[in-house]
């Protein structure tokens, strides 16, 4: 599979879907890419099943909150510079690399890597959304360490931080970011292709081109792009439950940078004539929706905000007041909802006091 | 020159005078150190003049706030494990460590380690006394590179973090130390023996015994310890200007832990009918001395609190409001005064409002 200048936009915009309002500005992350088009560079994106068992694979990513990175867009060097260390701390060459979450910069730093350095990128990652922390990963419930992880900066200072806990290099790693500024570039999770395939969540990409595709084929024929997208979700190749929880505009807003996150809650108010109000908790991204003081949906389960008219996927960074959209819920596969799972990245990794409900038990709000 | 149970007391007295206030508690230190003695381990410390040119050498160190140190002392494995860590990373091993400064636990510590390892600790540091922050060293103003410098706690977390500048690499490994509890252990300054013995402060752990067996005499002699001190200083064979500055009893007293330094200021009121009041300001270290007002004393010339009776050197977290001290002054050796120096540990290094002017050119107070 190829990501190139024809599907730039709808991979972009997929991937900002499946960031559930983190993962970085897709505006960004599609500058960064198209600058690697246009200097003639390519990259090849490596189905699952291409990755050689025994190859060396790792992640690289962007860490710090989406507000600095919006400030300061990362050009790849770091990130390049990042995965050199990592080759010479480990005395290998890696074979491909793969991106760590879902996102519009996330999502597609690892692709800017890719075409600067020629690795492919294998379409595996360890949220199949974007999650704020380094130990919410698949990758993680499943045992695999995030060590040695390489943080690295643009002013020529570089950490390797290895730790006993995947949770502890977060620690570690988050305060190294905050004092570089607020953002850092890593790579982390080195494995084996085998385990990557194993345990990571297969398809991110491609299925965040097809998520901007049923965007754009919605807005040019004219119809309701999210319930277009809610009805693909729902459809039988994906098969997931999905639904539109709330339409409505935002009355009120609270966000800060704390501890290195954006953090804060969107309040909106129905425009539908459906009344009530929701209330929607993140942490750089959508965590927790109630409608009415109610828990509608909840993280692992993705919670987006769209545009109410062209279904563009809006950032937590990027909320405003005033703003008309509509909050879409999409469940996610069985893999992020096990019970190990949900220590890890359900309610409880993130100190929420719910327990956690799947989508589809819980009431479906608006229809 | 061997440290050991005839000796210890002196030395770690001495170390702690030293410290000006910093540097880590002496009875912490003495503990350490007398647990190795008594499992049968010994330390060599080598003269400079014995350390080959070509040696690899080290320094060894445990970073964070002596309120914190005092509540967790360093059992040595860690800082082994650091040492362990420089070594895999450059690929050698070292012939000798050395400490970075003086002070109750920082000039001790090497010495554990070099029981703990059967490595000789060279007689050369980076400061000749303390200093809170990690580019503070005669080896930085001299252009030697701290990193990599090695960060580790006693969960098994290590980090490896290499910067351009030495103020970088503390600006980011604070940040480590304060989230792995606000006390790490580190090696760092990796270095040849020609360049620690053309760089360094030479002879502090010799220079150590010597001021805590003064101390220790004039005790014994019912004479005045503190004025003992000051004649040593002041002898030909020292030759530095020193001072009693101040007797006088704590009037006041403001101390927190802040960024991972225990910062303050400590007020005096005159007990022996000079009048007037000495107020001294701190970070971990006291870093500058005013009586009524007007500066007396500033670093990189060392300030020193002895308890009045007895001459005992009280470190900065063991101030206590009502305690009866004296304010001794000491000039420091002119390597530590050149213009660079003075850009990296005289007021300027601590945002001090102060130009800095010699002791033996400032009012002498008292006498």
């Amino acid at each position: 599979m190829r990501i190139d200048m024809t599907n730039l936009e709808d991979f972009i915009r997929g991937a900002a879907f499946l960031g559930t309002g983190g993962g970085g500005d897709p505006y960004m992350g599609r500058l960064m890419l198209q600058h690697q088009f246009q200097n003639g560079r390519t990259v090849n994106v490596l189905e699952p099943i291409e990755l050689a068992d025994d190859a060396r694979v790792v992640a690289v990513l962007t860490m710090g909150a989406p507000t600095v990175i919006n400030e300061k867009v990362p050009s790849g060097q770091a990130t390049v510079a990042a995965l050199r260390k990592m080759e010479q701390q480990l005395g290998c060459k890696f074979e491909a690399i793969m991106p760590i979450e879902a996102g519009g910069i996330n999502g597609t730093l690892p692709l800017v890597v890719g075409a600067m350095t020629g690795l492919p990128v294998v379409d595996i990652d360890g949220m199949g959304r974007a999650f704020p922390e380094l130990q919410m990963t698949t990758f993680n419930v499943a045992g695999l360490s995030s060590s040695p992880n390489i943080v690295a900066d643009d002013k020529q200072s570089i950490a390797v931080v290895e730790t006993a806990r995947n949770i502890d290099a977060e620690w570690l790693c988050r305060s190294l970011c905050i004092r570089m500024g607020g953002e850092c570039q890593m790579a982390c999770y080195p494995m084996r292709g085998r385990e990557a395939k194993d345990n990571g969540v297969l398809g991110t990409v491609s299925l965040s081109v097809e998520i901007g595709r049923v965007i754009r084929v919605a807005r040019k024929e004219q119809g309701d792009a999210t319930q277009a997208l809610v009805d693909f979700f729902r459809g039988e190749r994906i098969g997931r439950e999905a639904r539109v929880m709330f339409d409505g505009k935002i009355v009120d807003l609270r966000r800060e940078t704390r501890h290195g996150f954006s953090v804060g809650r969107v309040l909106m108010e129905s425009l539908d004539g459906a009344g009530g109000v929701m209330e929607i908790e993140f942490q750089n991204e959508f965590l927790l929706a109630r409608r009415d003081g109610k828990p509608v949906a909840m993280v692992p389960d993705l919670i987006c905000l769209l545009d109410r008219e062209t279904a563009e996927p809006v950032t937590t960074e990027n909320l405003k007041y005033g703003q008309r959209l509509k909050a879409v819920a999409v469940s996610v596969p069985p893999i992020m909802r096990t019970e190990q799972a949900l220590r890890v990245f359900g309610p409880a990794g993130f100190h929420l006091d719910v327990d956690y409900t799947p989508l589809e038990q819980l009431d479906a709000g608006l229809r």
